[in-house]
């Protein structure tokens, strides 16, 4: 049977040339990076060898680049330690940012002194911009939190303007940019933000290893503690494998991103052609059908099926062997609804299924026009 | 150069089979386990095939099985918990213990009303059982966290004495077992612990992953908040080919362990004997040249070398490429002494060095006449 995978915002196949290169560091390195005899130098080189690479992407110093398990780590990490020890007591971030955040945001509020803003949204999901403003007038020590891509429906942050504002206003800017890293190039010397994360297995890496941006002088303390690994601010025997994995897949993202990038937006362009023509009726969810504003690696598309139908879709879709995704992937195995798409869309829209469809240079063309294909023949 | 790997505690080697096994799932089954469509289900059956197989060898329940990536920061997750959600307000524990709970502890103690008890130690290092005792008597709710196998001197706890002490105090019990997991046989039904810890990488696993048990109805929550993995007590997309590493380091740990121990026990016995007649003057430190009361993966020697000639040795093994550490891998860039010697040797010998070499299956007697041979001419 036929087999499409169109969930590449949940994870991404892993290169060929990343598997080999773990495959050889694990056969070859198996040192512990701690450790001062030659075999734990050989594991250390390897690690700070792509610490180095990892930060000259972004155009920032290797010792700005924490290695972690993956994002959502990242993503505790700086929340924890900006309340903890930054004495952060005040965070402003949105209602649709994934659950890595909003989830820690939660418990940070139970934990400590911590009030937790929202910023208003437009109907697309975007960010109001004048609202954050008006937040970010607080007299409390404030950090913003808002992602760069939206992986449910591929909204973009101008994030140029919102560290503009956080610099005007004494905030400190963390944004989650686990959809983003590998995708875009980003200059961190231009944009001012204090906080990144990312995760390897978004950019075609192995997953359980990503990394945090943590700008020099932040003051972040562990949310692990123990040995003093990554300069004391991650403890745990480091993951030398999936770490070189890490490097070479981003490598191989950002030295190939101008060829990759055109290929995918070309994709990307084709199934919303073909879905303006094949299903009229339907509609792009949040930015996700504006090829200018929002990313090149998915789309969010609104089915015009009614509700009884609409819950044996992801059922057919599967059966057919294509692969997408309700909301988030770690929240695809329940039945609620994406809470992303809840914020946004109006009861009647909410009422349809919406399904994410997002693309990698490992999809074709036939693969849309099979999967528009399978969809039309289920609306009619 | 003949090189020879006698840090066996501080990380192994990974297996072939292991490394076979995680090569395999990168190329095939690159699901995010969260999704629920069939290449996600792929994903998922894997890591809970794993963690069927991980709980059956400790005789517990799949659900009691928590991946995480390492023993680090499995051993957080349960502190942390134990403190902030079971409201534990007095921890009991050692001086010997590992960073990853001794450091923990200590952030702990800033963040929370806990007060810590560090139990006795008899001059080898053992636990004064009477003392636990005496400290359990306390009022508080209370978790007693002692390792079963200490990593720098190979001292056993009396795991089933401990637990049934806590049981009887109606203390809760947590063992990092990091050590001993994959190298000695546990049956959790008859020790009843209430939390453990391990780490992949001390059995031929790969480094980045382990897990905690947690018994059932723990009542613990997460260390990491975002998506809904591990049963909700651990989020972040899984590292699926980790966690099968691990599952296969283990498989073949347990089902070969007679062999491979009796291998193992016979090369610390050599390299006993070979000391004591080639360097009559060295002592073992804690229990650890005491072939019954000591884990039979390591000794910890202490040389009869002056302090000036001391600080050339570990640069002199080096040089003669044989690796081996002075405490803990996470300490030994550092010229501090070990936390753990300080505490258990005398004023005098601890101006001596103290050397850890430990073993795996892939040393040989060779291997050990070679290093006494280098120490001894060394010495001389
Ligand atoms: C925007 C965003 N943040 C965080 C995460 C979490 O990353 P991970 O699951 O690798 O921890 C994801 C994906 O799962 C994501 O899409
Ligand atoms: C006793 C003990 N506990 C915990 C750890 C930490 O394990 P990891 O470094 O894999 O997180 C280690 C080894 O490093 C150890 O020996």
């Amino acid at each position: 049977m036929q087999q499409v995978y169109f969930d590449n915002a949940a994870t991404t196949q892993i290169r060929d040339e990343v598997i080999t290169a773990m495959t050889h560091v694990m056969k070859t390195s198996y040192g512990n990076a701690s450790s001062s005899h030659s075999f734990g130098r050989t594991s250390k080189a390897l690690i700070e060898k792509s610490r180095k690479a990892v930060a000259s992407y972004l155009n920032v110093v290797a010792s700005e680049i924490i290695f972690t398990s993956g994002g959502t780590e990242a993503d505790n990490l700086i929340l924890l330690s900006a309340v903890r020890d930054l004495k952060v007591t005040h965070i402003i971030t949105s209602r649709i940012e994934h659950h890595a955040v909003l989830h820690t945001l939660d418990q940070l509020v139970k934990d400590y002194k911590v009030a937790v803003s929202y910023v208003d949204l437009k109907p697309n999901g975007k960010i109001d911009y004048l609202h954050l403003e008006t937040l970010l007038k607080s007299e409390n020590k404030t950090l913003v939190s808002l992602m760069h891509i939206n992986n449910e429906i591929g909204n973009m942050l101008n994030m140029t303007k919102v560290s503009a504002l956080c610099k005007a206003n004494n905030a400190l800017f963390h944004s989650d940019t686990v959809q983003s890293v590998g995708h875009y190039k980003m200059d961190l010397q231009d944009i001012q933000v204090d906080f990144l994360t990312a995760a390897a297995h978004k950019f075609h890496g192995p997953k359980g290893v990503g990394f945090a941006f943590i700008r020099k002088n932040s003051g972040l303390k562990p949310l692990i503690f123990g040995g003093e690994q990554e300069r004391g601010l991650r403890a745990g025997t480091e993951s030398v494998h999936n770490i070189v994995g890490l490097e070479v897949a981003l490598k191989n993202a950002y030295e190939k991103l101008e060829n990759e990038t055109a290929y995918i937006k070309d994709l990307k362009q084709y199934f919303i052609h073909k879905i303006e023509s094949d299903i009229p009726n339907a509609t792009f969810n949040g930015k996700s059908g504006n090829m200018e504003k929002s990313t090149y690696t998915l789309v969010n598309v609104c089915l015009p099926i009614p509700p009884k139908k609409a819950a044996m879709l992801l059922f057919q879709l599967d059966l057919k062997g294509i692969a997408c995704s309700k909301g988030s992937a770690c929240q695809s195995g329940s039945n609620q609804n994406s809470h992303v798409l809840t914020e946004i869309l109006s009861a009647e829209d909410l009422q349809k299924p919406s399904i994410r469809f997002s693309f990698s240079i490992y999809n074709t063309k036939e693969e849309i026009d099979y999967v528009v294909g399978v969809l039309k023949a289920f609306i009619n």
